[in-house]
């Protein structure tokens, strides 16, 4: 089967075998700015690559899984819209399988990760798996009873948008007090530039060389990991509401796994810890005994990860011998 | 079919035709502090009356579902715990089966409420549909795909632990800040008399015949009914948690239906109203545009018709004239 990572910058392409043993992977720039028909040009040339290094020839492939950016109707593979590649109501899964003359799958980049960490990642066998992932924004997936969960209307997993913090900051969707906007990479830098602006944060200003504008969730981290004072309590903080979301998603479904990805998780243990102790004071007993909270394994492969996954769960034609 | 909800209180038995219109029903005491074989027999008696009233012999029912407080293992029929009915560990399915000769299949009450809405009740036709009872507790149910979700334990569906308050008051769970220990009956009552015992709350305690240790939610509704502004403010609160929690739920599961039943939710407009502006506010857009959130319709029947849903979703057996 083939995979297919549809980003605003790359296009991360892998064909592989049925257990998801990667033989062909190719990366090339997605030149959204180029237009539609461009971003498919380089994705079909993609996929013929990926084959070719593969030494697969196209009729040999059950099925295409392909993830893109934004909201879309995994049903029909219609990308709602794209920002990033510039798209609005582009039907991608239909121009994609008319180029390839292949069975095409489309999903939400979020989901995919969710579902390849969940086949071939840190959640691998769960049947159950919430997928988190802490960057610039928060997102997330729910794999439910081996698939994807899409919701009424495909906008299932936005964890980022759970209520934590009663009072607390506005978010850029309008509520306040949203995961995203005090956990993610953005609030954390910025909670480390007001800190900064009122003459504080003085380790922090150090890690960013200086200059406020250059304040990061990673000088952020790289500070507290020094044993500045208030970085760590800015990555604890982040931490802790972190803990406050996963004990409600494990409360609300049960699940096997959380698996937590994302530039901000690899911030070292003081956030880590935090969301653990978090969690483990508010999450039921039962539940929590159940759950295994476990840190992303397949980093900026898990989107073409699940993506093959995706391509191997639609191969409904070649069951025994699939590619 | 026959659906059988067995609570503390009473047995309430129905049988059905396959469309779930109840031919029979029958309501007994439970006779819990009579021991496992008298509630046993109790059960079977008020399946063979439901039958006999509904003209059908046993040799034409396909199923019996069971609805039983607790915690339980769905996949076997074993009640791991129900305090009110003194048991534990009980293979209720197993013993059920053996003495109605019939296939019996078991879930948690409130699952079943749940199941019993999206079928016949306020969520008919939704494919997924959260189900929260807010009366001395709070509880709930998802139907995901149709299907009772269970998660990875049995535990999923805890809407009544999910934090809501940051720093909220105790929850009987250990943790703080949980739906239940803000919007439940008894977190109504207990602000109340906590208003009272600072010498305030004097239109809540002449509801409650000026008798503070009978102050109950339904008091304090009624004198928000009145106008009373302390219990306004109480109403109003527990309405806006709920709506933190049904947004949250709303942004991650993005359901077609959201169900709100138990005593709590008949007190009124104000506590409906403080829980719809709430959930408007923290809700994204289009999974807040397609959700229908509505007032249970089933009232105490929905525990019975989510056992008598469960019972046709498992008759494999005789699926063009099932009973």
């Amino acid at each position: 089967m083939v995979g297919v990572d549809l980003g605003g910058t790359k296009i991360l392409t892998a064909a592989a075998d049925c257990r998801g043993g990667v033989l062909g992977r190719v990366k090339v720039p997605t030149g959204a700015d180029l237009g539609l028909d461009h971003v498919v040009n380089e994705i079909v040339r993609s996929v013929e690559l990926a084959l070719q290094q593969a030494g697969i020839t196209a009729e040999n492939v059950a099925a295409v899984g392909v993830g893109a950016p934004g909201p879309l109707d995994p049903r029909v593979g219609l990308v709602y819209l794209a920002p990033n590649l510039g798209w609005r109501n582009v039907p991608l899964g239909e121009i994609l399988g008319r180029r390839l003359n292949l069975p095409v799958f489309v999903d939400n980049d979020a989901n995919l990760a969710a579902l390849g960490e969940c086949v071939y990642g840190a959640g691998r066998g769960a049947d159950n798996l919430v997928y988190i992932t802490v960057s610039t924004g928060v997102g997330g997936g729910l794999i439910l009873g081996g698939k994807i969960y899409h919701g009424f209307s495909g906008g299932a997993g936005e964890i980022g948008h759970l209520t934590v913090a009663e009072d607390g900051p506005l978010c850029g969707c309008g509520n306040s007090g949203c995961l995203e906007a005090v956990a993610s990479g953005t609030a954390i830098a910025n909670r480390a530039k007001a800190l900064i602006e009122e003459g504080r944060g003085l380790g922090i200003l150090s890690e960013a060389g200086g200059h406020k504008d250059g304040v990061s969730a990673r000088a952020v981290a790289a500070a507290a990991s020094r044993g500045d004072g208030e970085a760590i309590m800015i990555m604890r903080d982040a931490g802790r509401y972190l803990g406050v979301a996963v004990a409600g998603i494990i409360n609300l479904l049960n699940p096997s796994a959380v698996v937590l990805g994302g530039g901000v998780m690899q911030s070292g243990r003081i956030l880590w810890e935090a969301m653990l102790d978090e969690t483990r004071r508010r999450a039921l007993g039962p539940a929590l005994q159940g759950v295994a909270i476990v840190r992303a394994a397949l980093g900026g492969e898990a989107g073409v990860m699940g993506a093959l996954a995706l391509a191997a769960q639609n191969n409904i034609k070649k069951p025994a011998d699939d590619l």
